[in-house]
């Protein structure tokens, strides 16, 4: 049995999409149970709208959302929100795998840190969420906001947990890695990207295929992007955004008249598919790598499937034994001592 | 008489693109002169095609090509190059106010800081591209590429001659600044994010609206993004990147069915129109800023408007006087002592 916990407030759609998702993912695996922590009346309540394997969901009790006016280090304190009493149970349950939320992410930054903790060799735990690429298979970005400052040594560890990442829990066969730069020549970018490449170039576990350029992030030529959290995150959200508005424009312009609101009928399936494919609540979330245990981070608007999904990566990642093969591939490239 | 230099080589299109632009330019305003670096042979064919003010546009003879396998700073000490002539002229010839380019980024940099040199006061040199908005303004981006590591002091920079250059171009009144950031909370990023906020803040001339996410880019809500040239050039070209890859998806389902072809076609206009309003090819060029005299890059695979467009921003920074209201800026603001 794989045993998750579901931290189910702290979404726009909380806590009715978190137990919805909660359903719908016991029902995708046999071997799976859910603990949700939460109101537990709230969460009863919602729970009674489905039929589903009572034994294999416990709801514990932590009432209140963790406020994003309180700062993260503090707010993660406060036991009695849903996410503090998550993390409580994920620390010191030996039975957990790990835990879903959709709460704040600085918060849940702040306890991964502190009290989830890191794998043996591990430097830094990074967040790898996965974006849709045009041929299907989609590319994950490591790190993609955990670690605002980095090393190259931060850097290389990236490379090798997202590989293990893509191959383990998505069947990537030796995920192409590249390095994201402002040019695609050997000798392009700062201190950081030129050590960053002859460290990635010498790491023998991993596909190095060199610097990439953002432009190129969708097109499918890559597996996994690399590179500090916030270049990262600028690539991640500038990317995200980018749809975002054209998808707006799109729909302004089959509005707009008459003429338009016909062809738009004719090509309604099609853009609904376009819209789908786009729409980052249809996949699943942003994982931290490198946490002694699984930690999903579910983007704060998803709607039950998203949860749903978030929650197969958790258990995916604990099946596939993703934890115990970054901790071997560590053991292997030990972190130089570095002072950058 | 305002006279601007075109390097006539280095873009897909080029020379026929750059002459073109060229004489198009031309017709826009009264009191511009020209003068065109390439192969004079070709160029004078090139020119033959055309009717325009012969007076107003003299060819000067430099046959080799920039090559993009040499080192930017070996290749533009190549007098015989049609760049690094158009970069003698500029530097020797006082009467010249800048040149407009389609060549080598890399060479381009290298020619702006070494034979054109900086204004009084100035600490780096930045590019900054304009990105259209879904509200149609447009939105610019500072530095997108020319300094990969940034001091505060040159983001401070940044954010003063981009607002200058926004104000004399293009007409915006207190433009509304923006540090790019991973969050908006002022506590939000690194240490030069954190130290670039504070002095952005206690900068009078600006109008600084505080941190930005990336995925807001778009949207119209800011005017001036200021950023380090390594993640400015990750946010422009993601952003180019993502919407490139949706009109690419969009032509797919546009042509995938007869039905989709029928819809297609009463849509036509309007998609043409969204495809012109994202095709960056139909506006300027990214302007550097902070150097002696005007340097324009046009994007290299411009089309003859594109160059157009970009000895228009050129012609438009010159009458405005922009380097003049610049110098006069930063002299106010003169740069702290700094050790990062």
């Amino acid at each position: 049995m794989i045993k998750i916990v579901v931290d189910c407030y702290g979404g726009d759609y909380s806590p009715s999409a978190n137990v919805e998702g909660a359903v719908e993912a016991l029902g995708s695996h046999e071997d799976l149970s859910l603990v949700l922590t939460g109101d537990e009346q709230e969460i009863n309540k919602e729970l009674s709208r489905f039929n589903y394997d009572k034994a294999r969901i416990t709801v514990v009790n932590a009432p209140k959302v963790i406020s994003h006016e309180v700062k993260p280090t503090v707010a993660i304190k406060d036991a009695e929100t849903s996410m503090a009493k998550a993390m409580e149970i994920v620390r010191k349950e030996d039975d957990v795998a790990g835990l879903v939320s959709l709460g704040s992410t600085g918060a849940l930054l702040a306890g991964a840190f502190l009290k989830v903790g890191r794998l043996k060799n591990v430097l830094r735990p990074a967040f790898c969420p996965i974006l849709p690429t045009m041929d299907g298979k989609g590319v994950g970005i490591c790190d993609s906001g955990a670690n605002a400052e980095c090393t190259p040594d931060y850097l290389k560890q990236f490379a090798i947990m997202g590989s293990k990442y893509l191959e383990i829990t998505y069947g990537f066969k030796s995920p192409r890695v590249a390095l994201l730069n402002i040019g695609t020549e050997e000798d392009k970018g700062d201190r950081l990207r030129l050590e960053a490449y002859e460290l990635l170039k010498n790491t023998e576990c991993i596909n190095f295929v060199g610097n990439m350029e953002s432009r190129n992030l969708l097109t499918g030529e890559l597996d996994l992007v690399v590179c500090d959290g916030f270049s990262g995150n600028v690539l991640l959200k500038s990317t995200e955004g980018a749809c975002l508005e054209m998808l707006k424009m799109l729909k302004r312009t089959f509005t707009s008249s008459l003429k338009n609101k016909i062809g738009a009928l004719f090509l309604k399936k099609s853009i609904l598919k376009t819209k789908d494919f786009m729409d980052y609540r249809n996949y699943g979330g942003a994982v931290m790598l490198g946490t002694k245990k699984i930690v999903v981070k579910c983007h704060g608007n998803g709607v039950a499937k998203t949860v749903a999904n978030c929650i197969d990566q958790a258990y995916k990642m604990q099946a596939g034994g993703l934890n115990e093969a970054i901790e071997k591939a560590l053991e292997q490239y030990a972190p130089r001592q570095t002072s950058v």
